[in-house]
Formats: C-alpha cells, sequence, structure tokens
C-alpha cells in the first residue's frame, strides 16, 4: 500500500502566516494617526475598494499587515458590522497557497464558506471568507498571492 | 545643537511584529478541534491563567501565535466579553521592547492604560493592556519577552 504522504500533509489549510488583520474603524484618518504617531507604524498605502464599500489603510508590522477599514456607505458590511459591534478587529486573514482547494477541503470538513472560489480582493490578492458561524466567531479570510 | 537620534526613533511603540491574537471562545475543546483540523495547526500548550478566570490554547501561524481563551468563571473579562460580543477575537498584542518607557509614552500622547506598569503573563511574558477607547476599538496588549 503505497502511502501518499504529499496529499496527506496538504489536506490542511496550512497557513505560513497571518497575511493581515482587517480592523473597522469610523474614521480612517484619526485611526491612521493613532496606527503612526503612537504604534510608528507606518502608513504605506490607501486604496478604495469599490464592491466591498470601503477604503482601506495598510501598514506593515513584522509578517503581518494591519488593514483598517472605513466604510463609504452605512449599508455596506463594515458600516452593519460597527452599528453592530462597534469598531474593532473585523477579519483574521491567513496567508496559504492553492486557495481552490483549500476552500474545497474546507467545505468537505463542513466549514459554511463565504466565497465557494476565490475573488480579486485588495493589493491584488485572491481571496475567500470563511463564515464565523463555521470559525467559532472569527471571521477569516484566506489569501493567496499568485505573483509571488 | 547634538539631535539624539536614539531617543527620538524610540518615540514610539515600533513593535516588531504581532506577538499573538487573543480569541474568545466558549468552549476550548471543540475551538482547538476546529484550528486543528481544519486550518492544520498544532496547539503547543495550553495554560490556565487563574488572575484572568482562564483556559488558554497557543498554536503558531509564521511570527504569530494564536491565544484562544475560555472562560473560567461567567464573571471573568472573557465570560463577559462572550456575553456582550459573543465569540471572536478579543485582543491584539504586539512585541515592544522596553515595555515600562513604551507605556510611559503612550500615556503621554493621552492613551488610557489599563495597566500602568507591565505584570506577567502567558508564557512568562511582560505584558500591558492599553483601553480599546482609546485604540480604535482594538483591545491592545503590549507585551516584551525579557528572556530573549
Amino acid at each position: 500500500m503505497i502511502i501518499n504522504t504529499f496529499a496527506r500533509n496538504n489536506y490542511f489549510m496550512k497557513p505560513s502566516h497571518i497575511e493581515h488583520i482587517g480592523i473597522a474603524v469610523k474614521n480612517l484618518e484619526k485611526s491612521i494617526k493613532y496606527y503612526e504617531e503612537v504604534l510608528g507604524l507606518e502608513c504605506y498605502n490607501i486604496e478604495e475598494v469599490k464592491d466591498q464599500k470601503v477604503k482601506t489603510a495598510f501598514f506593515k508590522v513584522g509578517q503581518t499587515k494591519i488593514e483598517l477599514l472605513e466604510s463609504t456607505d452605512p449599508e455596506g458590511p463594515i458600516g452593519k458590522f460597527i452599528e453592530k459591534k462597534g469598531e474593532g478587529v473585523h477579519h483574521i486573514a491567513f496567508a496559504v497557497n492553492d486557495i481552490e482547494n483549500k476552500l474545497k477541503q474546507a467545505e468537505e470538513k463542513g466549514i459554511r464558506l463565504i466565497d465557494k472560489t476565490s475573488r480579486k480582493g485588495a493589493e491584488g490578492l485572491d481571496i475567500a471568507f470563511l463564515h464565523p458561524k463555521s470559525t467559532f466567531g472569527v471571521l477569516t479570510e484566506l489569501c493567496e498571492d499568485k505573483n509571488k
């Protein structure tokens, strides 16, 4: 009997690191000021993601980015999140490879997917979300940088 | 005039990386199963922190730990958090050096401190919390590993 070790080891997400932490804020400008002037991180990019109705600001700390999210529309996902829960951590994104397969495997294990296949997110990454009802309350993003 | 560049550069937190992400869960055992069997991370330590009324489980992903927190008492901070907000991300911890000075500097910049000086946290680190009212909704921990 041949044991397919590769397939077995690959049958997990096995994220390499936390790609970013998404944080919902009411006012991008004021919160950028805090991250820059108190934490001493540098905002290296501001980007609008129109289909998510957000404006985002990026900082880097070690391997991980902080992504601040301000809603451009109270009916958008971040606007609704803030109304319900207040400002704070909105999601955690894990860096994975082979994202389409990882999504399939997650679904096979009973995880509810928000995105059945990946789509383009900020900074050109391929991304997909897992539903927080399946992930013990943490809205979980998988992302893959296919340009790497 | 001598410009004290060292002091100036040091007048920021300048965290090196995200040391851990604290996640409040209702049931440690079930959520460990998810992190192990779906994400493929390995739980390398379970520890009770009695003064915080929590049982914690640790995983490592890249530079960052995931710290799951189950309350051992509904009146403890995690018990209250879950009652108010549900399961999910509870805090973010940044790795800093010279933690006492960083706390002083934060206070001088108008940040409300939960801990005026550092105290011992899980895994023997020196830790202190900043109040989420000062940090745009994110309960923020600073931690320093003085054994390094």
